[in-house]
């Protein structure tokens, strides 16, 4: 049996959702509100002692990390395969993976996200939850999160964040000039690992980074779109107030967005 | 034919050479003197733009990221195994590859190896040098790099890795409780990985983090150092200034780094 506690808004957890859907894997979700605290909850630190979404349980063995889980998933399950066939592929697709565990996700994707939608759901909590927010950790995390919390696109993390990411689809659109897909010419565990950050920035409504002059991407997120496997593992369990909260705070970005890049090239 | 660019000093870079070790693989070596900044010339760049070793040529092919080196040859060369044979060890092996690549090697290897060590050699080289090497990037990273330099154990960055290596060693002694090796019972990719790590802190005359509380981790090292790959691959190419250098620093530094550790405990 596989179990997957996850959740709607985290991208690593969307992850597992995509091979269980490439794979038609059958799976119980187990649903932890991280926007809620569920992930502090002792029976669930128990499972993931880093209180993070995903955790896969296959047959009562604990997996964690969306990554290894899915190279895990693959190696059970082999069929349909998410790897490609050749080594030097495969090399491919686990640069594309580790980029996004090291690089995309601890630097940009948070921040990215909070600085154009998710922060405006704090500060509507009113100021005893913006200060209770603001008042944690050191001094030093003190003024950066209210930095954050107050600057929005002008905090220059978030900046950094928007140009980290620019680069990012600059490298998938040159990648998938040559290949049909990121690790070659089989849709593989790069795709699984690259859809939910796309994906997020599409919520954002930042689709205006690959529409206008990335063609490659612009035709390869089109075919991902299409895959039978992508609504329900990508749209289905986002919670609908964040989905509005990330369309409506998103447009009013957009301007900015592109202030920010323009001013960079 | 394979072909690796390298350099003794680089932890990273002796992953590859233990892989050849182990499976007795012949290739040429390519001596990129990182200490004379020879990872910045043209010809490098092109093959390694981040300007980091190892590289890996294998028959003209270019692979690059230690980690990635190391599944490529294994999945190349498969004989004899550095995955074990079950999937769920497999996920234990990548887990340990995965922290020394996001934990370990960003947070706590080279901060620790220079504020002990390292940083004696950019001092030695008088206050020119030393001016040179603190007045470059943001104020920001100019009050860093000065206080780096001139603090040493005493900065709380060092302080910080020395506790992130302290709890690496705790955990790589409470796995090896439960197994003879860090995936299982083989010597796996999780070997390969960890090895330059603990190797460092060997040299720095540390070993004192293990052999005094941490039975598991002593018994596997002495195993690891008694293999026939260990020091072709992990000593014959350390610069013997460099190795003089750790040597002398580090005893130097014990009775700082036993203090550090006890005030937290």
């Amino acid at each position: 049996m596989l179990e997957l506690y996850h959740h709607g808004t985290s991208v690593c957890a969307a992850k597992p959702r995509l091979v269980f859907a490439e794979k038609n894997l059958p799976w119980t979700g187990h649903y932890i509100d991280i926007l809620k605290g569920e992930q502090f909850a002792p029976e669930y630190l128990k499972l993931n002692p880093k209180h993070v979404v995903p955790t896969l349980v296959h047959d009562g063995q604990v997996i964690r990390e969306s990554t290894l889980i899915g190279e895990y998933l693959d190696e059970v399950f082999p069929e349909p395969p998410l790897k490609p066939d050749s080594a030097l592929d495969r090399v491919t697709m686990r640069t594309w993976t580790k980029r996004l565990d090291e690089e995309i996700h601890p630097l940009a994707a948070g921040a990215l996200t909070f600085a154009i939608s998710h922060r405006h759901a704090v500060i509507a909590n009113g100021p005893a939850v913006v200060e209770f927010y603001v008042n944690q950790g050191t001094p030093a995390d003190r003024e950066r999160r209210r930095r954050r919390l107050e600057g929005g696109l002008d905090d220059p993390e978030a900046q950094r964040a928007l140009r980290l990411f620019d680069r990012f689809l600059a490298d998938l659109d040159a990648q998938l000039a040559t290949t049909p897909w990121l690790a070659g010419d089989r849709f593989s565990l790069a795709e699984i690992g690259v859809i939910p950050y796309v994906n997020r920035l599409d919520m954002l409504q930042l689709s205006g980074l690959w529409t206008a002059a990335r063609p490659h991407l612009t035709a390869w997120w089109a075919r991902v779109k299409a895959r039978p496997s992508f609504a329900p593992a990508m749209l289905h369990f986002v919670p609908p107030e964040l989905t509005a909260l990330m369309t409506a705070k998103g447009q009013e970005a957009w301007p900015k967005v592109e202030a920010i890049l323009h001013a960079q090239a």
